[in-house]
Order: structure tokens, then sequence, then C-alpha cells
């Protein structure tokens, strides 16, 4: 696992990733597998989007999945079932209020979490006491901001604000991404690395054309339509425009750009 | 717009060449090798900050670097000079004027050219003459859309459109990187494939903090004040700020992210 980690911070290994991931699972999550035996603690698992890779790609860890939302779990553990994956423990869990015994896990992983929490380097901080000594966190965040395309457009940049903003009045920060580094370091977390995982579309690309630009950041953006036209921070016409254009950027000649950030530290 | 897309009259800018050439060689060089016996064109060369790589990592190949500028060629020969290469001839030429037979090449390279021309897709056309059926070209080039960091800061994106919009009013497009699949393509080039390279700084890396953040980014930008202001397209301390703002990404908790973009296409 520390090979593949090392491996993860080459500039070279960084392109190949980035030129070859033909998804957004291989990209994020390719580089993380923990030895069998292993106890991984997942802090928010939600609904399992990403437990199901994280426990395929280390059959022989005991992942032990946790989110503070009974409804999550219940789907989570609906997907697990049909994967048929037996190494995963779901819990219902604070990430603020846990209680398990200090230095319980090997590895901590936190996927699409800090993004959510007023308090990230609180919840960092309060997760590295159930980690062993010299165990290792591995957080993922994307950041809206790293959002960028071809043909460039205003009233998408002001659609894609919307969310940011709208996220930001409920506690949250959609443009995380980028801090990672600071942010485990402020947590205590040694040796952080940060490794951006930037999704480049183009229309060589059509699997990703579908399954990324379109399906997965422009729905989401489409999806803050109402509360972001009721709440008076865009005019209707303006995110309208917006959503279009991000489509557009879809389109034979269209070019997408977005960056995620993966983040490993020890204890 | 000739003299708009010379660079290497400035010593400033022949500095910020060099250095950017030298952190980030490996980063944008080292998958361009081309067999021996090979002809390869290098389209602008100017001072010659990308000829000495490329004519290291293919010691076998016979490379022909041109530029508009017989300044700029000076001090390109000098380099090669004290390099001791020998599979290098310059020549003074106008990639819109060229004189060689048609297809007389294996390989076009271009870097950080076409951002200065007002129609690269006619430059990438009229070189593409030149080009052995199945030849391939290469192109690199920034983009200034890209550049985000922590902490983020308005005054500083300001100061960055600054030298977008300059670039624009000199004919250039300090954002093409993200326009290279459709440009290639729409110049009739072949199995375009574009492959971004981003360059993510954090104080773990040192000699990037300072050889890119400061010396190359951040110089350049500062590089365009006096023009800036007294184009009138922002306030004085405005431009400041962002300047320092820019510095501020440097500092310890800080992270800087920029994007250059490599394509190839085949004839």
């Amino acid at each position: 696992m520390k090979k593949a980690y090392v491996h993860g911070y080459d500039h070279r290994e960084n392109i190949r990733l980035q030129d070859q991931a033909s998804s957004l699972v291989e990209l994020l999550h390719s580089d993380t597998k923990y030895p069998a035996g292993s106890r991984v603690l997942e802090a928010g698992c939600g609904v399992g989007a990403q437990t199901i890779t994280l426990a395929k790609n280390s059959p022989g860890a005991l992942i032990t999945s946790i989110d503070i939302s009974e409804t999550s779990l219940a789907e989570a553990r609906r997907k697990a079932k049909a994967a048929g994956l037996t190494n995963i423990q779901f819990e219902q869990a604070d990430i603020f209020n846990l209680s398990y015994a200090s230095e319980s896990f090997d590895h901590i992983f936190i996927c699409f979490v800090l993004e959510h929490l007023p308090q990230p380097v609180e919840a960092l901080n309060m997760l590295k006491k159930y980690l062993k000594k010299n165990g290792t966190i591995t957080a993922i965040e994307g950041d809206h901001g790293s959002a960028y395309f071809y043909p460039d457009s205003e009233a998408a940049h002001k659609a894609i604000q919307c969310q940011v903003e709208l996220q930001r009045r409920a506690g949250g920060n959609a443009m995380i991404g980028r801090e990672l580094y600071p942010l485990l370091n402020q947590a205590g977390f040694k040796s952080v690395r940060v490794s951006p995982r930037m999704v480049y579309v183009d229309s060589s690309k059509l699997q990703l054309v579908d399954g990324f630009t379109k399906k997965t950041f422009t729905a989401m953006i489409e999806g803050v339509r109402e509360q972001a036209i009721k709440s008076g921070i865009i005019e209707e016409h303006v995110f309208d425009q917006g959503i279009k254009d991000l489509y557009r950027t879809a389109e034979p000649d269209g070019v997408f750009c977005y960056t995620f950030f993966k983040a490993t530290g020890n204890k």
C-alpha cells in the first residue's frame, strides 16, 4: 500500500492516471489498497458511493463505514449486499462523538465529507484520536473553483457560483479541495502529501463527456436551480443560460476540466 | 502582431522563461523523445528555452529550430553551443511564410507560441504542409484561467486578468491551453490527444514554491504592472494587493495550482 501511495505522488504517475483513467472511480481510488487484516474507518460513507470500491480494492481489510444518517446507511448496506461484499461493517455514528477505543484503526478514509463540515480541522483532529500511531488518513475532496471549460462562459461560472454560495450558507465549502494540505497539517497529521486528480474531458473521451461533464457536474449544478433562484442569488435567465453553456462544453469541440484532490497523512 | 509573439527582448522575461523551463522541464518534456534520424521542426524557438531540452532528449534527431527574431535566435544559438549540442539547426523564419519543401519534417514541436497568435488554426494549418504524412505535431500551452490558489483572492484574480486582457489586446490568448483539442482538430490533425500537466504547489515542494509560484507565475503577472495600470484596466492598489496575495500563496500554508496542456496529433 505504501508503495502505491508513493507512486501516486509522482508527477509522471499522475499524468498516467489522468490520461488513462476511464472512470472517476479509477482516478480517485486506484492507488488506495489497504493490506489484509488492517482495520479501516470510512468516516461518512453516506449511501456507500465510495464504500463498494473501497471494499473491493482491499478485500482483506476490515472496513468500518460510519454515517450519521440511518437512511443513508440502509442504502449503503443494500449496495454492499448486492455486491456480495462481506468485509464492511456499517455503523450509525457521529464523527464528532465516536465511541471507539483510541487507536482502533490502522487507516482512515474520508471522501466528500469535509466539504460539508463547518469545522473540518476539528473533525480531522477528532478522527486522529482513533488512528494508530503511524496510521494513515486519506482524504478526497472536489473543488468547484477548479472548473473551467471551452467555450468559456460567464453565465456558467455564475451558475457554479450558486452551488458554492448555497453550500457556504449551509456551513460547507465547495472549494475545499485546494485546502487539503493546510487542513491536514493544521489537524496535526505528518508527512502530508496532496495529489491532484484532474478530470480533463474532450470529445475523444465520450464516456467522460456523458458520465462526468453532463451527468455528474452539470447535473449537480442544475440540481440547485430552484434553491438558487428562490434565494435571489441569481436571475433565472442567467442560471438557465449557465446550464445551457455547461452542456455546450459537452459538444464535439468542447472541453471541460475539473480537479479532485487526494491527500494522505500519517499520525 | 509579429512583435507581440517574440519572446526574449526583455531581460526579466528571458529569466522567467529560463526558470519556467528548468523547473517544469520534466513535466512538459519527459514524454517527448524523437527517433534517431528523424527531422523535427521546432516552430518558434524564441531564446531556446525549450530547444535545449528537446535536443538533449532526442540526441539522434535533427532539429530545425526557427524563430522570427534574429536577436532571440542569437541567444538560442549561444545556449545550444554552451550545452555542446550539435543536432540543432537555427534558422530565421516566419511560421506564416516558410520556404521548406512540403513534407520536409517527421515531427513538429510548438511550445508557448500559439498563445501569441491571432490566428492559431491558420498557423497550425500552414505548419501541417511541411509535415510528412503520419508525422506528428506536439503543441504545449499554458492557460491563465487554470490558476487558482489558497488563500483565494479576488485581487489576485483581477491582477491575473490584466495579463489575459493585455495579451488579448496584443492579438493573443492567455487561456488557449484548454482549446488545444478543438484547435488541432480544426487545423485538420487526426487522432488528437490532449494531456493536461497540472502544476500543484504546496510547501512540501519548496523548489516549485520558489521556482514556479514566485519566480515564474507571480513574476510574470508582476511584469505587466506598469502596462496594466497605464492602460486603465486596473487600479494600482488592487493590482498591488493581487501580487501580494499571489506571494501569500507561497507561504507554508498556501497552495498554488496551474495547468499546462500538451497536445499531439497526426497528419
